[in-house]
Formats: structure tokens, sequence, C-alpha cells
């Protein structure tokens, strides 16, 4: 019965590791292979496999492969997979932004594999029926998951002020930097401190983040986001502050958000009053949003995933699931 | 030559205690005696004093005090250290907001001793020629303070767009909600977490923001202010984000800041490019501000200070130098 | 088919909480209660219940009770259930002491029911054979499981050296400590610091571990046991330094646990030359033990367990598997 | 009156920093220069210097250069220092260890300099006499320093067990790993985490404790030493675990530590009942001493240090300042 052979490629990395772990307790999946650059032989936690190098698998026996690889890296392996007729959930950069231009602006190098753009952009909740049944899915990063998950009510009724800029302050726990030793996620460096970094609009995600946020409304002013490394393993949280324009006012936005994420299992809309916290998401693979309204037309939005849950490894699996046509929450409530 | 006998009322509270260590390294200072209302009998670190109960001291032989009271106690005592002429350093609530109307809204208390109002309001680099030479000055608590200097450069030039809020996400270190145990300060509950609370404009410390951000420009639009709990010890970081009128652009801050605290030894405005992070403030009795200009008419500013020191003790010291005439950073670098 | 109905007395505590959870995914057991002091009213997590309090409950509708409660309260409880004919399984020390002498010693009061001394001890991997189909288990604590089972194939063998002591360096997670607040267990007190407590031979855990050492090797010498506090919310650590006898050479330690343990499905023995780390067992119900030969007569052993986990809740549930007759490890692997 | 000029190499990694920071208030001392190999053109903390890479710098102009350099590299140093006639304070192993063989039986390389054996240990409670006017000392690590501090009254009066062995289960800080980045230090591996390294009698540093140990009593039997790397920045615990011969009862050690370290200001004793925990020497430059009687004869001992501190560049300026011949606090306390 565990019909579906899934490969992962980059499963020692953070997120790799978790969708090792979601992908061995998930009922119709069967883990064929995990690779690694840097442990190739060691055990691939909770399998009898052990971590192979890239170059020494075959796609003949799997029916997905996942892609937890950097951004460059990946396109060259989605582009194997779709040759050999694999499904393909990319959860790296590669294949997010629509157009090869956009890429080359935001990652400053030439798209390795412009022909398989657009891709659809694999976050459920906005874009589910251009996920299903598809083979190849682009899985959005920490960062705009969370922070669109915080908008999309309030875009799709177009309520946010077009003259107002929408400002993100986020906080990212540090398994969202990579498993990759460096000086920033030094212990004693992080330990004790809270860090701004690639502030105004310099970070990478902002292009896919309003990419995503244009196609719901158009006119939206320019999203202000400033991620801080905070001082804790995993958790994401984007703190969302919106004008709102006179269709909407702030007392209404919370029956929003329940109507909109109402069927939703893996969003969860916090009652009036209470805040969420990032415990609440942690090792978790939900989404949990809580609604301030600001005098009659201001709106602060809370929102908290796991940086490698719903921010990766989990969505991921969400998406396998529509691929596959299957119970979308299986193996992952 | 220690000619300045001082003494602490509350030197057992985390404020409280950076107190005594300043005043104990003061070269101006004799720490004449410290209270507590559950410590009494244990010993005052760095001192040969022991903790008194606040009904055991006398004021004949002391100059000042400082009040690191809760607000309602503190006003009492501050009543009777002006009865008793010595100078009094308040680090409450109780004397910051300039009328009784404004302390009964946000405290939900008739004010003990509305004859003591408007007290001078203790930010030196804001106020400094009304704290000269006074009797009793109302030193601002840790969220005023790092938000007012993260903002007073552009309040000062008038750049804030009237029209726009001004939106500031706070994060403080858990030494900030007290000593008194409760389940919010368990290390059970902070460890992993990042909370937000009293969000919207719901917290007491807002009404006090708006007074003395108004009286350097009246005109501004509202603060939308949200803190969060951070978990580590201490430390404090505004994260302000306003949007600027035509009169100012985002690229001309930097220099504004820059001449603007040019001649305050505890302001630190770093260089364009880097951004204030949390431990290059904590234990040291400086703010540091780092700016980053958004667009044309935006601007992130990071503001950070150590909320026991410059959000409290360090500043409630800068405060009574400035109130005896001395050198203002006497035994604080 | 979940056909065992449970209770749980001080749900609300951390071990309570543990233990609502692993009940809730229990496939055969349906959580009909959870009482609460302090939250009575609250939802109770991962159900439809609400915290009730305990004298609102009847033991009518329930086939066992679990008493996450602190001592003396226990046992009270413990006798009701009995009275009542429902299985109970007790999480507290007020059944774990053979005696009720041994029990005044340890805990300065007298029993409050002697008649239910001695409970049989729930240590499944030493006691087994007790546990089964009774009605009445006494769950030990975290201190005693981990360092018992660190001890346990060297105390069967009798091959540890009776004139020597058995030294027990610990260090215990802050939810160890209850979830009450305290100024012990402030986030502020603890973060950063480590804290050895209640050193030598003071802690009341020293008595219940030496109790059932002594069942095993009754000549054994002292056991000198200190806890220490970490700066972590879960997980438990005992560093056991033996001096061997010459029936045993260190070299052959660990053949011996792992033919002790190599059908024990919740402990786990590290390949020579690994080391047990903490996060290795938090969020786990296992024991992790590493064994290190020392020269040739001493033996380092490293027991980890989650103290929430192995050290409580999920202990709690594999003796009440136990005492139902059914697959021991059901719900907890 | 800033009569020594220092240079230091090294002085960008943890412990180069705090060294810096000490050198930089130290009332006679000068800074010259420090160097680094990573960090180049970078500001010196607290200074108006630059960081030089090692080959740019002389030493004609200093009186004194600190070596903060990983072994082997820094014997090589010391001898141009010697050469050039300057004061050279060795803070790597290179010089510990009294002869060559024992130098490359702990460290696997033959010794780069074997003519400066045996250089003088640096550790002033213990070797004070063989450091004043000096030349050249080699400063011991934090887990010897902390480790020997805590056994030296017993070594002194002969009055531990030479049948039974010392067991030390000892607890670092990160920054005793090093600043250079690897995955052991990354932060998402030690968050949460405890972890024992090196155990048994296999780490480097046991080979320099057993040394000095035996100097002061010949007969002891051998160190267990089990060091674990805790989830904090900074502090070394070392837990001493000494079984006692006939010529001393464990009721009287206490007495006997307050008499060795009585005239010593960089060591504290403890009162009876009162344990030294990590906090209390964090940021300080002495070792905190804690004494538990277990039974008649044994004992338990806590030894705490800053390991970057008293554990490093504290030492190496006490030592400094004994070489100098100048009072051995200066700029300490």
């Amino acid at each position: 019965m565990r019909g579906i052979r899934a490969g992962v490629y980059g499963g020692s990395g953070y997120a790799g590791l978790d969708l090792v772990e979601l992908l061995n307790r998930h009922p119709n999946v069967e883990l064929a292979f995990a690779t690694s650059n840097t442990y190739v032989g060691d055990a691939v936690p909770g399998s009898d496999l052990s971590f192979l190098s890239p170059g020494s698998v075959t796609l003949d026996d799997v029916d997905v492969i996942f892609l937890a690889l950097p951004h460059k890296a990946s396109a060259e392996v989605a582009r194997q997979g779709v040759d050999a007729g694999v499904k393909v959930v990319d959860l790296s950069a590669d294949l997010r932004l629509d157009t090869a231009e956009s890429y080359e602006e935001n990652y400053g190098i030439p798209h390795p594999h412009p022909e398989l753009l657009p891709t659809p952009y694999g976050l459920p909740e906005i874009n589910r029926a251009n996920i299903i049944d598809q083979d190849l899915i682009a899985t959005p990063g920490c960062y705009p998951t969370t922070t669109l998950l915080g908008l999309f009510p309030l875009l799709r009724c177009g309520g946010i002020h077009h003259d107002a800029p929408i400002i993100v302050d986020a906080k990212s726990g540090v398994t969202g930097a990579g498993r990759k030793p460096s000086l920033s996620t030094h212990f004693a460096e992080v330990y004790g401190n809270l860090l701004p970094y690639k502030t105004g609009r310099s970070h990478r995600h902002v292009g896919e983040m309003e990419q995503e946020a244009l196609k719901v409304d158009r006119e939206i002013g320019p999203i202000i986001f400033c991620p801080h490394l905070l001082p804790v393993d995993r958790g994401l949280m984007s703190s969302i502050y919106v004008t709102l324009d006179d269709s909407l006012s702030s007392g209404q936005a919370h029956d929003l958000f329940c109507e909109v994420y109402d069927n939703e299992a893996l969003v969860d809309v916090l009652p009036p009053g209470e805040q969420a916290s990032l415990k609440q998401a942690v090792k978790t693979n939900k989404c949990i949003i809580s609604i301030t309204p600001v005098l009659r037309q201001y709106l602060h939005v809370t929102s908290v995933t796991d940086n490698l849950r719903k921010g990766a490894s989990s969505q991921a699996v969400q998406n396998m699931n529509l691929m596959f046509g299957i119970d979308e929450t299986l193996g992952l409530i």
C-alpha cells in the first residue's frame, strides 16, 4: 500500500531531514533514496537507508523526487526528473519566479533552465487548482509562505490601501540559514542576540512575495520586508502591518480570515484577542494566524509557521499529495 | 570624594540590581541603602550593605533616592523624598505622564499624587535642559526610551508623513517583565518561543511615547506598537517603520541622525549598511541605532538598548548626574 | 476499539500535558477527563474536553486513572481509585518507597496511606513481571528512571565494586522543576546558568534509587548524586561513574548492556565510541545509553531520557499497557 | 603611565577578543597591535587599531606579546618573542607540558621548539613563585585551571585517597570550542542539547592536569575526565568527586579550602551550603568554588570559571602582571 516511491535530494540539510522524517511516516510513501554531498554513507534517520551521493542514484525506480537543494543546483536535477518522467517537487528558489528575467534580477545569474518556467507555485491554500495532478511544482520558501498566508485574505478582498506600503517584520529560527557552518550561525554569535539582516527590500524572497501577492491584488504598494535572526532553532514569525482602504474596516478582518481559511486543515486562525506565538507552530505542519485591529484602518497580522515544515518540507509533502491526487493532508495531520 | 549619598528603593528587582551595580562603581556616589520587600537581610551585591525593608530607612542621611518601584507605590515615596528635601529619580511610570487624567486613562487608577505633575521627563538626549539641576525626574521606560531615540531626529526635522502611522515592532528580553515569578516568565514557557503581547495600542507605554513624540512634532500619525517577548534575558529592539513626507528623502536620513547625535556619548549611529543587533547594546549604557532607507520615502530604523541600562538604571544615573550638575556620563562610560 | 477510558489528574502540569498528548494518540485509549486546579475550564489540548476541578469528576466511567499530582495529594486519590475498582498509575512519589518509614524519612511527613505500600515499582525494564495485570503502580521519577537504567546491567551481573561509591552527576531541563512559577524557574535566572542543587545525598530521589538498586545488588556502595538545573526545557542526563570489581572488565561492559537491553524497544544502547546526547532523547519515549570504558576497572555511563516522557508520562503509559495486558509499546513507538 | 606596550596574536578569536578588552582597560598597558588571520583590516574593538596580519607586525616596539594562537603555530611565535627579548605569555597548549615526549604523546606531533621546555606553568594560585619576573609563561587551559583550583587544597594536604580515581565531570560553554565555524558549534546543533565528548581520558588536557596535580601529590589515582558541551556561550564548571583518605574528613574540607585561598583575590570559596553556579563566574575574572561533604569520606567540589577569563585571558593578564612585578590583580578587579 506504500505505493509512492520517493527520492529526496539534499536529504541531510535541515529541511531535507524533516522531509525524510515526514515521508517515513507517510502511509502511502516509501522512501527509495536520500542523497547528500557531505554525509554519504551515514544512516538516513528512521530508515534502513544510507545517504547516497547524488550521482549514484537513478530515477528508474521512483515516482517522485524532492529537491531540497541550493538554487542553481536544483534546476538541473528538476530537468533530469522531468525528462525521466517522474514527478518533481522542488524546494529551492529555482522555479519560484515566473520568468528568467526576474530570476536573474534576484539571483544574479542566468536561469539554468528557463524552459521550465513558469512552474506552478506550490502554496496550496492560494494556488491549489494549479497544483493538482501537476508533474513539477515549485514549493515556496518559509518567508513567502508565512507572509503570503497572512496577507492572502486581505489581498483577495482588495481591502489593502494601495497607497500605503505593506510592512513585514519577520523573525526566523537559525535552521532557516541552513546547516552549512558559518560565523553567522555559530552558537556563540547567535546566542543572546537578535539580528536584522537583508533589510529594506534586499532579501531575495521579496521578489517572490510580490510576484504572488500582485497576482491576487495588482495594485498593492511595495512590501517592506525585514527579516531577523532569532536565537532559537526553529520557527518563523511574520509580523505584518497593513493600512486598509475604505472597503474594509479592521473590525471586519477577523471574520474575513475565518471565512477564507475555514476549510483549510493546515491554517489556524486564532480567536480575537489571542496572539500567535512561535511555539504554537514549531514541530507542526500548520500556519497559525492572529489578527489585531488597530484603530479603524490598520491591521496587525501575526503569521507563524515552522520554517522547516509548512515553510519547507510539509508543504512539499502537501504538494506531492495534490500532485498524486490523494488526500492533501495525508501524513500531515 | 564620594560626595553623593544615594538610596535605592526596590534594589532587588532586575533594574534595581543593575542600578546598585552602577552606583557602586560611580566615582562620586556612595550607596547609603537599598530596600527590598522580598530579600530583606540578604547582602546587597558588591557592597557591605544588607537589603532593608522600605519602612526602616530614613532620608536624613542621603542626597538622592532612586525609586525602582512598581507604579502607584512609587509616587508615595517620591512625595516623601520631595518633602524631605532630597533629590528623587523615579524609574516607575508614576510621574511620566503629564496629567492625572492621562495617568488614570492609561493605568486605570486615580493618580496618587497629582500635585507632582508634570514632572520633567528624564530622557536627556531629548529633554536635557529640563533635567539639569532639577530635584525630581521621571525616568522613562525601556520601550519609550528606545523608540523615542530612534524617532527623535525625524520628529525634530518634521520629516515624518503626517497621514501615515508610525509602526513600532518591538522585542524585549525577559528581565523587562520583572523579577516576580509568573507563568509568562517561566523558563519552560519562554524557551524557544516568541510571543507578541499587548498589541495594537494597548500597551501602557504607548501613551508615554505619544505624549513625548507629539511635543516634538504635533502632527504625526498614531504609533502602532507591538511588543514581543524574546527568549533572552536582556536587550530591547525597536524596529521602527516610518513614511517620510516630501521634505526629507530616505537617503538624507543617515546624515540627519549623525548630526543630531554627534555629541551624544550614549547614542551610537551605525554607518550605512550596518545593522544594530541586540548584543551590541547588552551590558552597555548606550542606545545603538541603524538606519535603512527603503525606496525614496520609507525608512526602517533599528534602535537597540539594554532594557535594564539605558532603558532603566543607567539612564537614571545619567539623570542624577545632570540633576547634580556633574558630568552627565560619569560612571557610565 | 478505543476501549480503555482514562482520566488524568493533574493534566495541566508539564508531565500531565505530555501524558494527555500521548493518551490522545494511543490507539486503545479514550481520554475521559483531565483535571487541573489552576486551569479549570481551559481546553485540554488535542481534545474536545475542558479541564475539570478534581472534585467534580467521578470514577464511574473510567477504567484507569493517572495521577500526575504532587506527593501527599496523590496517595489520597490513589486510595479513591483503588476503592472504586479502577486501575491507578501514580506518577507522584507517594507510592515509590516500600515502607512508610522510608517515606517519612525522605519526605518529612507521615505517609498518607501506608496500607497501599509496598506498591510495585513501575520501571518495566527492571520490574516488568510485577507490573503486568496489576491494578496499582508507582511510576518512578525521572532521575531514578534514567539512573537505574544506566546501572541495571551492572547491578544484575554484580560487577560493581562494593567498596566504591557510585557517582551520578545528573543534569535536568527546567520542566523537571514543575510548572508552578518560582524564582528558581524564572527565565532570567536560569538563562545562561548551570546550577547544582540538593547535592550530596540530599535529593529525595536518592532513597528511591538506592532502594531499587539494592534489590538487584545488595552490596553496592552509596550513590553520590548531584543534580544540576540545565538551561533547556526538556531532557535529563545521568552521567554515571562506577568502579568495577574483578569479575567484569570495562571492555566487557558494552556487550553486557547490549545483551540486557537487546529486546527492550524503549532502551537504545549506542555503538562503542558514540556518546548519548540530550537531543537524542528529547521528545522521544526512549532511554539512550552510551558506555565509555576508562582504564580496565572504571566505567562512565551516559544515560539520557526526556524527563517528561520515559522519565514520567510515557513510562506511565508503558505501565498502563502492561497493567491491561496489551502490547507494552502501544502508542509509544 | 601606560608603560607596558602589549601585542596580541590571535586577537580575533573569542579568548583574543576578551584579552583585548582586558588590556584596553588595564591602567598600565597600551595595546600596540592585535593580529588576525581572518579579520585583517577590521577594527579592533575598543581601540583605534585595526587587526594586522601576523606577518606584518614587528616586535621592536612592544614589551610583551600574548599568543592566543592554535597549538603548533604558537611555539613558533614564542620563539621569535624570546629571541627578540620581549616577554611572552602563551595561551596555547604548546608550552604547558614539561617534555617534548609528553607533547608528542598528547598532540600527535613532534614539539616545534623543545628547547623552550619546560616553561613555567602559569596558574598563579599554585605556581606563583615560578611566574614572577619570568620572561616566558604557559597559561593553562580552561579545563585544567578550573579543575586544578578545585583540587589544589586537597592535593596539597595529601588528603585524597590514593587508590581511588578522581572523577571530573566538566561542562563548558561553546566559546571554549573556538570561533572557527563547524557543525559541532552550529547554533541549531547545540541549542537544546548537552553533549559529552572526548570522554574517558582522551581529552588532551588530561595530560596537563595530571602533570600538575602529580607535582603536588605524586600518588593520586587517575583523573577520569568527561567534558560536556553546554548550550550557553560562556562559563565552565568542573564537578569534582573525590574519595578522601583517613587523614582528612569531608567535614574538614571547607576550612581547608578557606585557608588555602584566604589571600587569593581571584578565588572565592562559597560558604557551606551554597553552590557555585555558572553565572556567578561568567564575565568575571574569578574562580568560584563550593564544597559539599558527602558521608565522611567523599567530597563533591564544584569549581566554576569564565572559560575565556580565568580560563584564558584574565589569567594571561594575571601572569603578565606577575612577570612585570606589578600588582597581580591590576586591571582584573
